[in-house]
């Protein structure tokens, strides 16, 4: 069901410093930063040859990933994302082998413009699971 | 420098519901579980189209997994791993820049066979990052 691996999201207390590190000291390409405020987040994304780091960091109030840095002040992987097909038809074969779904079940549309879901961590083994149909 | 994510590595207290977890519930090729004792760590290899996620479990004692699970004991997203095409370079860049190589600071063969090396997450926005020669 699942397809490519989308993004690995980090979420980082200094963008700035984030930002130099991947592009000087990793050599990596890293695009401009870009402010998403109903997401409450700003995005920069790190394009590798086959997938994508996506830098988070807050922005205004009520910021979703203020909680995780509050918890881990020095920043971390915060989530990663599988791309569907069609994220209702893997949403509900999700929910039936008992996974929950984030907030109210229904997909958003997410920082890409695409339809997203959030899983429970605790139920995908701690980790944080985004899926995103393409 | 760094080219593809080779790996997502999460570690995982039971491997079975991990396992189970990937094939079924998520549909993802999942490969059967190797123990590398030399590592620590009984790895399972799930296939992406375009890269791998590695579920990790303790093997014997001394994992280097058990403190992460300590922690969290639900699992976690572990490391990230980049593939570099020359090690020592990347290294030599890296310390140049200012961050820190984990262990002795020499290349390591990995689970895969290949050199790697570690870098401390406190210099890496708070994520555990891996290098692999490819």
């Amino acid at each position: 069901m699942i397809g490519r691996l989308n993004h690995v999201a980090i979420a980082v207390p200094d963008l700035d410093a984030a930002v130099a590190l991947y592009a000087d000291a990793l050599g990596a390409k890293v695009n401009a930063p870009q402010d998403e405020p109903d997401h409450g987040v700003t995005v920069v994304f790190i394009e590798l040859p086959n997938t994508k780091i996506e830098l988070l960091h807050p922005l205004g109030k009520n910021s979703p990933i203020a909680g995780f840095l509050a918890k881990n002040p020095a920043g971390g992987i915060h989530h990663i994302c599988y791309e569907v097909q069609d994220i209702v038809a893997a949403r509900d074969r999700l929910k039936a082998a008992g996974a929950r779904v984030l907030g109210s079940g229904e997909p958003k549309v997410g920082a890409h413009g695409k339809p997203v879901l959030f899983l429970h961590p605790k139920d995908f083994q701690g980790a944080l699971v985004e899926l995103e149909e393409t």
